[in-house]
C-alpha cells in the first residue's frame, strides 16, 4: 500500500462518516485557473497524479480519475497501485466523468464536491445532467482539510509592481477603461476571480506559484473603489501608497464571500460563469442583478499594446539567443561531457538567466529525449531522468518570463542519423506549422476554424496529436492564456489583430519518440477587401528548425519560401548577439533548404 | 403607403393598445423548422421579407429587421418603402438582435412576443441578456391573430404511408430503438416536435408545406403508447389501422400543451430545447424532470441506414440525368428557343418529373443568371425573371423529393466565353469543393473543424461566402436536416459514418455574378490506425461540372485526379439513361481535364 491508497482509504471513512455516496475533486482552486497552488493540490496529494487536468471521483468501491490525452501515459503510470483506475475520456472529455455519474448513480444518490474550487458553469452542467435523476448535491463539502494533515498553507509572497515601460499602459488608465466597458453593459460591479486579470489590470506580479508571477487575489470592482482581496502583509508600502490615488483598497482574502453577499439590493454585477466558484455565486444575494460573461481585463489583455508588442518583439530575441546557445553547446559537446534531460534543463536555464529582466521559466520545461518525447508534457524527474545518446530524437519545449512578455517554444532535433519515418513525421508535423503560420484569414474567424491547418497533412495519413494547436499567451503572465485559442474544442472566441498565440501541430509514436514545432504568432490586420478585413500571423518567436529532420520532397515551394524566409530572419535577428563560432554555425543551421 | 407599412401601423396601434414598448417576431412556428406554413408567415405578411431566416423587433419609433448574410441583398431590395430598416448583424447574426435590445431599453421596458413560435433556448438568451437590465418580458403575447385579417389556415393535407422499402426500417422496430435509448437514458416521455422526427420514426409524410412532404403534428413517446398530435381527419383509415399496433393514438393537434401539462408527478420528460417552444415547455409541472437533449429520432435520423443509402444512390442516378438532360437541352436550343430563368425552372421540373417516384421539388430552384447568381438564395419571380442571353454565368440550384431520398445539386455553367475572372473565381470554389470532398478526418472531428477546407483558396486571395459549406440532408424530408453541418458556426455534432451532407463552396460578386458548386457526399468509414478511426466522403450527386470555367493552371495534380475520376463516375452511371446524342456530348462534357 503506497501512501496514494492509504489517502484513498482515509477519503472513503470520511465519505462513510458523513453518509456521502460519491466524491468529486477536480484539479483546482478557488480562482479557477491553471496555476494551482500546493496548498489545491489535492489530486496530486490523493493520487500520486499530478497533471495539470483531471476529475476525480470516489465511491466505497469505485476510485477513477478522468483526464485529457496530453497525460494518458503518465496517468496510466502514476496512478499504478495507488487504487485509482485511469479513466478514459469519450469524444467529449470534460463530460465524461458527468456521463459516468449519470449511468452509476440513481434517484437517492447523494454526490458531493467542495463547491469552493468547482466553478457555478461547472456546477450547472452536474445539475442538468443528475437533478432529473433524483440524485441529491450536496455542493459544500469539505471532506479534503481535515484528512489532509501535512498540506502546505496557502500561498504568502509580496507583490511587486509591474512598471509601465514593459506594460504599457497605467494602471488608473487601464481601470478607467474597464470601467467604461462596465458602464456600457451598465453593470455597478465587477468581480475579478482570475488572478492574471487583477494582476494585469493593477500593474502588478508576485511569486506565489512557480513559473507565472500571481499574487493569488480576488478583486471587485466599483463605480469608485477597487477592491483588492488579498492582505494587507502582502502590498509592500511604496505599492500600497500607488494604490491610493485609483482608490484600491486592500482587504483580506477571505473577506471576498462576505463582501459580495452585502452588495446592494437592485445593483447588477458581472462575473466569469467559469472561473467564478459556485460558493462565490451562491453567495451574492438575490437581489443583485447577475450579468455573466468574460471578464472584461480577459478580453482586453489578450490583445497587446503597442509598447507589449515592441518588448515582445526584443524578449524574443533575447529567448531566441539563449535557445540557440543551448543547441550550440549541445552540438558541440556531446559525446564529451555527458548530457541528461535534467543537466540540459539546467543549462538551459542558466542561458536564460543571462538576460537581465529574465524573472524564471514559464513553466517546467519539457526535455524529452526519444520515448519522452512521446509524452506531450512530460517534465523530466530524477526517477526519469535520461542520457542524452548518440542517436535519437531530442524534444525541448521551454519559455521563459521577462517583464518584456512571455514565451514559449518547442524544437525537435535530431542527434545522429534521423530515420526515413522520422524526418516523415516532421515534415508533415511542420507542413501544418506552417501553413498556420501562412494563414489568412477574414475578421470573424475562430480559432476552431484554423486548427484544420495544422492537422491536415497529418490526417491524410491517417495520423494526429490529441492537443490543440495553439493557445493564447500572456504577457510577463500565464503562459496559456486565453481567451484565444487554435483548438478542436468549439471555442466561440474571435481572434484579433494584437492576440498572441501558440502554433504547435505535433506527432507522438507511443514507446517512441514524439516531435512537436512550437512557434508564437502575433495576429496582424492583412488587406480589406469587399469581403472584409482580413487578418494574418506574424511568427515571433526565433530559433532554427532542424533541417535535419526535413524531406523536401514533401514540401511544396511556398513552404520552402516560408522556412527559407523565416531563417533568414532567425540569422538577422539573432547573429548580432552571437560568438563568431556560433555564428558561423548558425549560419548554416539556417541556410536555404 | 404600401401594404407592409399598413400593417406596420396596425401593429404598432396594438403596441400602444396593450402598453408594450418593444414587440419582437421570428420566422418561425410552433415546430421552430424552416418549413413556415403560409399560417405562420408572419414577418412576410408584415415587412414584405420571405427569407427563410429573420428576427423584427418593432417599436413606436423603430421597425427594423436582422437576417444573415445570404438574404443581405433580398432584404434591401423587399424591405423598400415598408417601414422597416434593414440591420446587418454583427460577428454572431443569431445575437444581434438581442444587443440592439440590450442598448435600446432599460428599467421597466416591457418587451412582448408570441412564445409559441420562440424557443425555450432562444427564450432564455433574452432572459439572461435582458433581465438583469429590468425589463420586463411579456412572454405570451399574440398582437398578430387580431390584425392579420386574411391569415391562411392552418393546413390539413392527409397522411401518406413511406413503404419500408424506401425507409429500410418498420415503424415498429424504430420505436423500440428509440424507447431502448429512452430507457438507457432514464426518461419515461419524449415530447417530438420537430415534424421530420415524427414523419421519420412513424414512416408516414405529409402535404401540409412545399417542398417538404411534412405532417404538421407534435408526439409524446410513452412507454406504451405514442401520442400524435394532429387530429384524426388527417390520417387515413389505413394508415390509422395499422397505427394501433404500434400503440400510436391519435388526437387533436392543440392539445399537446394540455397533455404535458397533465404529465405524472415524478416522472421525467425528454425536450430538444431549440426546438421546443417556451409556451410547450412553461405548460410542463415543475413536478416533472426535464431533460434536454436533441431528440433522438433526430439523431438516430441523421445516420441513413444500409438500404436509405442504397436508394440514394438510386435516386441521385435518376436525379442526375434528369440535369444533365437539362444542360444538354440549353445548350442545344439557346438562341433558338427563348429561355428565361422561370421558364428553365419549368423545363428543368418536367424532366425530373419523369422518375416515378418523385414527390416534387426539394426547394424553390434557384435559376439564376448573372447579378441573379450573387444573391445565395435567388428565386424568380415574374417580376425578376430575366431572360439567358449569349454571355453570362447561370447558376442552377435545384433538387427533388424523391420516396428514395431528397436531393440538392448546384452547376455553375458559362454561356458563352467566361472571363478571366470567372474562371479564377471559379476555380478556387472548386478546389474548395474537391479538398472537401477529398478529406480524411478521425471520428471525433465536427463540421466547423472542416470547414476551413473548402474555404482556404478564396480566403488566400482576400475571397468569401457569407454562409455555411454545408448541410446535413434528410431523406425524403428537409432538404435541410441536420444536426450535422459543415460551417463556421461551432455545431458540436460529430460527423459520422451514414451522415449525408452538401457540399457547397461559393462566391459572390454582388452585381455581377455568383458562382457555387454543390454536390452531396456521404460519411463513410476509412482506415483505423493508432491515432483512431478516419472517415472519408463519398460524392453521391451526380453531374458534369463545367469545364470551361475551369483555369487548369490553378489546380493541383490530386484535384485534377479528382476532377477527371468523378467525370468518370458521372459518364459510367448517367450514360445509360441518355440518348445517343446526348451520350456522345456528355462523354465530351466528362472528359478528361
Amino acid at each position: 500500500m503506497n501512501s496514494s491508497s492509504e489517502n484513498l482509504a482515509l477519503l472513503r471513512d470520511a465519505l462513510k462518516q458523513k453518509n456521502i455516496d460519491v466524491y468529486i475533486i477536480p484539479v483546482s482552486d478557488p480562482h479557477l485557473g491553471e496555476n494551482i497552488p500546493d496548498h489545491w493540490q489535492v489530486i496530486a496529494w490523493l493520487t500520486g497524479f499530478d497533471g495539470s487536468a483531471a476529475m476525480v471521483v470516489v465511491t466505497d468501491s469505485f476510485a477513477g480519475l478522468w483526464t485529457d490525452s496530453r497525460y494518458f501515459i503518465q496517468a496510466e503510470k502514476q496512478l499504478e497501485g495507488s487504487g485509482f483506475k485511469h479513466m478514459r475520456p469519450g469524444p467529449v472529455p470534460e463530460e465524461s466523468y458527468i456521463d459516468w455519474l449519470v449511468r452509476n448513480t440513481g434517484e437517492g444518490s447523494r454526490i458531493a464536491f467542495d463547491n469552493r474550487i468547482l466553478s457555478i458553469s461547472h456546477y450547472r452542467r452536474l445539475e442538468t445532467k443528475l437533478l432529473s435523476k433524483g440524485v441529491i448535491l450536496k455542493a459544500d463539502c469539505d471532506l479534503i482539510s481535515d484528512i489532509w494533515t501535512s498540506r502546505p498553507p496557502l500561498p504568502s509572497t509580496p507583490a511587486f509592481d509591474h512598471p509601465v515601460e514593459f506594460s504599457g499602459k497605467e494602471r488608473s488608465v487601464k481601470i478607467t477603461e474597464v470601467r467604461e466597458q462596465m458602464r456600457s453593459l451598465k453593470v455597478n460591479y465587477h468581480l475579478l476571480t482570475s488572478v492574471d486579470d487583477i494582476m494585469w489590470m493593477l500593474n502588478i506580479r508576485g511569486s506565489d506559484v512557480p513559473y507565472t508571477p500571481l499574487l493569488f487575489s480576488f478583486a471587485i470592482i466599483g463605480e469608485e473603489q477597487i477592491l483588492l482581496f488579498t492582505g494587507e502583509n502582502r502590498i509592500p508600502g511604496k505599492l500600497a501608497q500607488e494604490f491610493e490615488k485609483p482608490g484600491i483598497v486592500i482587504l483580506p482574502y477571505e473577506e471576498v464571500a462576505g463582501v459580495l453577499s452585502s452588495l446592494p439590493e437592485g445593483s447588477s454585477l458581472l462575473i466569469s460563469p467559469r472561473t467564478t466558484s459556485a460558493a462565490l455565486y451562491f453567495s451574492i444575494p438575490e437581489s443583485v442583478n447577475i450579468f455573466e460573461d468574460i471578464s472584461i481585463p480577459s478580453r482586453m489583455k489578450a490583445v497587446k499594446n503597442r509598447v507589449e508588442i515592441e518588448n515582445i518583439g526584443r524578449v524574443m530575441i533575447k529567448d531566441g539567443v539563449a535557445l540557440t546557445k543551448f543547441f550550440f553547446w549541445i552540438e558541440h559537446n556531446l559525446g564529451q561531457i555527458p548530457m541528461s534531460e535534467l543537466s540540459l534543463a539546467g543549462r538551459l536555464l542558466k542561458l536564460r538567466s543571462q538576460n537581465e529582466d529574465f524573472l524564471g521559466p514559464s513553466f517546467a520545461p519539457i526535455i524529452a529525449f526519444n520515448q519522452h518525447a512521446a509524452l506531450p508534457h512530460y517534465s523530466a524527474k530524477t526517477e526519469t531522468d535520461t542520457v542524452i545518446e548518440e542517436n535519437g530524437i531530442l524534444l525541448v519545449d521551454s519559455g521563459g518570463q521577462y517583464y518584456g512578455g512571455t514565451t514559449d517554444i518547442t524544437r525537435t532535433i535530431s542527434i545522429g542519423i534521423p530515420s526515413l519515418q522520422q524526418k516523415t513525421d516532421f515534415t508533415l508535423v511542420l507542413k501544418g506549422h506552417i501553413n498556420l503560420a501562412l494563414a489568412k484569414f477574414p475578421f470573424g474567424t475562430r480559432g476552431y476554424q484554423l486548427d484544420m491547418l495544422a492537422r491536415k497533412y497529418l490526417w491524410e495519413q491517417g495520423l494526429n496529436y490529441g492537443h490543440g494547436t495553439g493557445h493564447g499567451v500572456g504577457y510577463c503572465l500565464n503562459v496559456h492564456e486565453g481567451p484565444q485559442n487554435i483548438s478542436p474544442s468549439g471555442n466561440k472566441i474571435l481572434i484579433e489583430a494584437g492576440m498572441l498565440i501558440s502554433n504547435e501541430p505535433a506527432l507522438y509514436r507511443e514507446g517512441e519518440y514524439g516531435l512537436r514545432t512550437e512557434n508564437l504568432v502575433l495576429c496582424y490586420e492583412d488587406e480589406e477587401t469587399d469581403f472584409g478585413q482580413f487578418l494574418r500571423f506574424d511568427t515571433v518567436s526565433l530559433c532554427f528548425i532542424d533541417k535535419s529532420l526535413i524531406d523536401k520532397s514533401l514540401l511544396e515551394q511556398k513552404e520552402i519560401d516560408w522556412l527559407n524566409s523565416y531563417h533568414a530572419e532567425v540569422y538577422e535577428k539573432l547573429s548580432p548577439h552571437m560568438t563568431d563560432e556560433e555564428k558561423l554555425w548558425l549560419k548554416e543551421k539556417t541556410s536555404e533548404l
